[in-house]
Parts: C-alpha cells; structure tokens; sequence
C-alpha cells in the first residue's frame, strides 16, 4: 500500500463525462490499497473564460483580484471530482489552496510555495478518505488567495508529494509519457520507461512540453518520484527519478528541437573585456531572453559574437544590437530567423566521448551545415536551416538507435 | 459621512456592463463620504450553471461538496466588482465569507451565521478602501465553506450591517422599492416611503417577494434600518424600520395576495381535545407547510376544521385528510384548489377599531363572498375565490385610500 499523489490537468477533467472517468480511474486505484491524495486543475477553457471576464472589465486587471477570480476555475473541479468520488461510495473531502493551507508568497498571478500543512489531509488519509485538492492556488501569510500562475497545477501536485513524503506523484495529461523526440516528426519516437530529472529539464525547456519545467525542479529538489501517463489510456507511462548508481542509462534519453528562435550575430568587435555585457546589457534591459550564446575570437584582435531569441524578438533585437553595434566599433551585425535548434540530451554524455562527433558526422552525411554549436554537461545543441529540421532529427534519431525496435 | 452596506443582487451584476454601473453608483457613494461595504450575489444564471453541473454528477449531490462549488458564483462577482472599482480609481478589497470570517454552523446549504469577524473590514475602511464581500456563503469551525440557501445574499448584507453597526443596510434589487400592492393587478399602486419590519415580515411572507423574510428578521432583531431600492433606477426606495414613537403611521400599509393556496376543510368532527393536531399530524408528516388554520365549532358538539396548504400539495393533503377523517368519524370532507388569500397589513390595526368591517364591507359591495378569515396584530387575512383576486385586491387598495394621488 502506497501513498500516491495524482494530478490531472485541464483535458483530463474537461467535462462531466472525462470527470466521471477520473472518479473511475481514483476509486480503482484506492480499492487497490493506495491512499490518494487527488490535485486537479480547472476544466479546460474554463480558466481562459474567467481571463476573458477580466479583461472585459479591465485589460489590466488588479492582479490580487485576478487571483480570486481565476482560483474559482480548480475550486469548481474539486467539487465536481469529489460529488463524483462519493457517488462511487469512495469517500472524498475537497480542499482549496487555502483550506490545505497551501502558504505561499504575496506575488499575485505568480506565487512561490513556502510551505504545506499535511495535517489535515493525513488526518483524512487517516481515515480512508480520498483527498482532492485544488491546483494552482494557495493562500499568503495574511489569508489572500494567490495562485502559481500557468501550469502551476503540477507543481502543487509535486508539492504535496513531498509535504506528504509520497511514495510517487503521477502527472495524468493527454500524452502517455515521454518520448524520445516529437512523434509528429519521427514516426520511430519511442516512450521512455525512465528519465533523469535533468534529461527531463533539459528535453521540456527545449520544447518537449510534457511537463512544466517548475515541478520538475521541484521534484528533483525533494526527490519526489515523478511519472507521467495518460488519462485516457492504460500505460505505466514515463518514471522519471533522480540518476541511480547501477541504473542502466541510456547514452541519448532523447532528441528535443525548437522552432521558435532567431540568431543573430555580430561580427568584428574589438575583443575588450566587457564586450560580452555591453552587447547583451541593452538586448536583456528590453526584456528579450537570450537563449544560446557563442564566442568566437577572430585573428585580429577581434571577435565574433552570436546569440538566439525568440523569434518574436527578433526584429526588436537586431534593431537594438545594430546600435550597440555602432557604438563599439563592430564590422558588421547580421541575422537569420529561419533556423531551428536540435538538441541531443542524455545523462549517459558525461561518462561517453565522441557523442559530438557521431552528431556532427550524422548530419554532416544528410549535408546539413551546422550554423552554431553549444554544449553542456548532458546536452549537445547545434542551430541549423529550419528546411533541415524533420531532416535532422531523423538522422539523429536513427544515428543514435532510439528507433522504437532498436 | 455614513457607513453603509450595500448589497446587489444577481440582475444587479448579471453582465460586465451591469458591473461596470455598479461600480459607478458604488464610487459616487465612496465620493460623498461614505464608508462602503458591498455585498455581491452570483451573477443571475451562475448558480443554476453550477447546479445543473453538480446535478450532472449526481442528482443528489454531496451537501458539502454543493457549497464549495456554488460559492464560487459570488467569488467570481466579488474579484470583478473590485477589479472595476479599482479601475475606477477607487481602493477596493474583495473577501468571500471564508476570508471575512462570517461564521455559520455546519449546516451545508442552508447554514445561519454564528458571529461575523469585523475586524479586517474595518482596518480596510480605514485605510480608505470599499470592502467588497460573497454574500451567501461563509465557512464553519472546521473551515469547510457553507452556504446559506437561496437568497441568503441579503442576509449575508444585513448580518454585515449589524456586526458594523452600519447606519444602514440598502438592498439592491430590480424593484424601486416595496409597493402597497402588486402594481400589475392594481396600476395606482404607491412605492411606500416607510414600512416597519413587521409590515414587511407580513407582506413578503404573503407574496410580495422583494426581499427575504430571514432578511428582514434579522434587520428587526439588530435593528438595522434596511433600505430596498433599484439598481437601474434612481430614487430613494423604501425604508423598512422599527416602529417610532410619534412616526405618523398610516392604517395600512399594504394589501399583499398569494394565488398559490388551496383550502380543505373536514366537517362533521367530533369536538374533543387533540383533534388539531391529529388532523395536522399526518400533514406535518408528509412535509407539507400549513399556512392558514380556522376552527369552528358547530352546535351538534362536532367542530369544523379548515386549513390551506400550498397548492402544488393539495392532493396529496387531500388523500390523507380522507383517511384521517375516516378515523376520526367526520362527517365529510372538502376542498378547493381555486382560491386565493387576500390580506390587508398595517401596524396602524393595533390602535384602531373597524378595520376588519371596512374591509368587508368593501368585498360585500363587490358581491364577493368570503369563504375564510383569519387574523392577527397588525394583518387580516381573508379566502376568495380566486376569479375574485383582482376586482378584490382593486376594491380594497381604493376602500383604505392607497391609491397614488390620494
């Protein structure tokens, strides 16, 4: 008998029908022996209605108030799931963020979680209840209602897991786990059974959107086993855990890519210490996140420096750069917004050589010319044409052996 | 300067513009210097939108559950009016019942408030702030979220009023106030300026439904002068009061009606004691209300025994009369579901005599026959046939000097 905190998202609680579904999926896993502590978000398209509301009355609505408005969306799904629970004959007591007491900070539409009381709902535990509790939300040192902003609903289920020192925490969305890269692009995707925190960090922020990037940390922080699996099929979906002495790894977890950014280069800079702020001070105090960053020195006392953008700020940021550019004397600023980032990500890096090399080698056969190149310690990205994209991520795919069948 | 609670029904703020112009009348108020709590139904439609969901899940749906979710209709209303008001530049702060602290019992959907903390209200009226408030809801000791039942909006507004002792307690609504009868049945009707609690207890319980009766008990047990008026028009409503030395007061104040009654009647019982009861007795059982009772004893030591109930039970009180009448060897019994209860209210009876004769003699001038008459302090209440309501209620509006102009 586990303790096992659920959560399901927006489409897994969408209507009365997908709701009844979730109570069917609980009460089986409570007859199993399990004790289950349910977080849920709002119905889908609900918390966009009541954004809607808002901004019919306000476009910039008093963020406090945002809060209590938009917490209504979970505390609705709460009701619902736990009327469904107790019609099952399964015994269940919904809590808001607040009624837990779920504290977090006072930053309205984007609070922190500082700490969970566990009491009550080990009390309910305790007494073979199920506990549902609403997503997304808490409550500040002087009894507002906050909520975590977008997606904050895994993180609350997280936060729980590791209040309540749960056996796992299960992510239940509309995908059946994680995949070695977008089956869209390659057919051949494989679901993995098993993942790092860190794989899974770098494949979400990097576009494998499975899970949001917060309760990953959140997890790894407090070790909370995570799995991720559909709530409309069978499967036991993708564990993902902190790295274990004797697990057998993977050497490539996967393959992630993005189609949002934009590079931009400037070319011929004296190279001075400092150089590197003065170009990027201006593009950040505009707000414009910088994704990659590449240094090359030139033979002449000079430098080259790249970066990528989102593609949104593209415009923005060349305008900018041209004239930092000006002012320190650089030879020339270019850009391109038609590339695309592929990355590999694999734990199994660290301990490996020639993983770049198979790369480059996988690509170089296809004839896709590599624009930039950058590393960490479990990922290797390169920035290439985005005609090349599907091109290349099957190369690697296949280079790599993450075919399903291999 | 005043304080005042305001409170505004689900028409009041059933769309974003309603909002907007509560938000204006709202900030005028704050603009003449007056402290402001404001009390907020759902917006008209929610709560059904939120029942029919539960209904959905299950027809009978778990008590506790219910009030969590339908008190999100008025915390939804509570974040947008606060939103608007701070748009319009004036300070506001929303709370629902939990955040307040309005105490209740456990009583889920139709819980009665123990005791309202007043002290975060006060500390935001202080620091210039409207105190936005959900009516109808509040939590108990245990921190579950109760509701009060239907319509308890306006008791969430008066029970604010007492605890803040607030110079008074305006009700909101889509009527200008309380009228001396129905103006569609008689067009000269007149908005009274003053009516007491009592008048008011007597004519809302009869059918002129303008405000809830636990309201308006509430009001007279703290002695909070209420005020209904428009929120679509401007006027000053009607005051509802106690009685005051030396306030002059009209002999009548209102000529209230119900079509909903039906009458029975047993006749022929034999006169001994606890026959009330054992003819109510199985009527009480079945859960049916009772509204008027009349006893008349005959010559032959038998009594006649009369009642009317709610005419969607006359049936079923039909049929079990017949069995207890059978039992009780009466003679025979009857019934009419085609009448209808006229009353005349005034606090003025109490200190003058030939009320009742006026009243029957102006029916008599009408040929209208009178089939029941009950009476009590400051109301007489008389049964016709229902073809009789208008030409009655006309007869008796023009025969006590109640039509406008006069």
């Amino acid at each position: 008998m586990a303790l096992i905190v659920q959560k399901y998202g927006g489409t897994s609680v969408g209507s009365l029908e997908r709701i009844a579904s979730v109570a069917e999926k609980v009460s089986a896993a409570r007859q199993a022996g399990h004790d289950l502590v349910v977080v849920v978000s709002a119905m889908s398209g609900e918390t966009d209605r009541l954004i809607r509301l808002a901004k019919g009355i306000d476009p910039q609505p008093n963020p406090r108030e945002l809060d209590v408005l938009i917490s209504t969306g979970e505390q609705v799904t709460i009701a619902l799931l736990s009327m469904a629970l107790e019609k099952h004959g399964c015994p269940a007591r919904s809590y808001t963020g607040a009624q837990v007491r779920i504290l977090t900070d006072s930053a309205f539409n984007k609070a922190r979680i500082l700490e969970i009381d566990a009491q009550r709902m080990r009390k309910d535990l305790a007494e073979g209840r199920v506990v549902v509790v609403a997503g997304f939300q808490g409550v500040d040192e002087q009894g507002n209602i906050t909520t975590l902003g977008r997606g904050g609903s895994d993180t609350t289920g997280v936060a729980l897991a590791a209040a309540l020192k749960a056996d796992e925490c299960q992510i239940y969305t509309d995908v059946d786990g994680v995949y070695t890269t977008d089956p869209r692009v390659v057919p051949e995707a494989r679901r993995l059974d098993r993942i790092t925190y860190e794989e899974m960090l770098e494949m979400a922020s990097l576009g494998a959107k499975v899970l949001q990037i917060r309760s990953v940390e959140f997890a790894s922080k407090y070790n909370v086993p995570l799995r991720v699996l559909s709530s409309f099929t069978e499967g036991a979906g993708t564990l993902i855990t902190s790295e274990e002495e004797g697990m057998e790894q993977a050497l490539i977890s996967g393959i992630a890519f993005n189609r949002d950014e934009a590079k931009l280069t400037v070319l011929g800079v004296p190279d001075q210490p400092g150089v590197a702020y003065r170009i990027l001070g201006p593009i950040a105090d505009a707000n414009i996140e910088v994704d990659m960053i590449v240094q090359n020195i030139a033979e002449d006392a000079t430098t080259d420096f790249t970066f990528t953008v989102h593609r949104n700020d593209y415009e923005k940021a060349l305008h900018i750069l041209r004239a930092t550019a000006s002012e320190l004397g650089a030879r020339e600023v270019s850009g391109d917004s038609r590339i695309v980032k592929i990355s590999l990500v694999g734990v199994g890096m660290r301990s490996h050589a020639g993983i770049a090399s198979t790369m480059f080698q996988a690509l170089a056969k296809e004839g896709i010319n590599i624009r930039m190149i950058s590393t960490s310690e479990i990922k290797i990205s390169v920035v290439v044409d985005e005609k090349y994209l599907e091109l290349g991520v099957r190369a690697l795919h296949s280079a790599f052996g993450l075919d399903a069948g291999k």
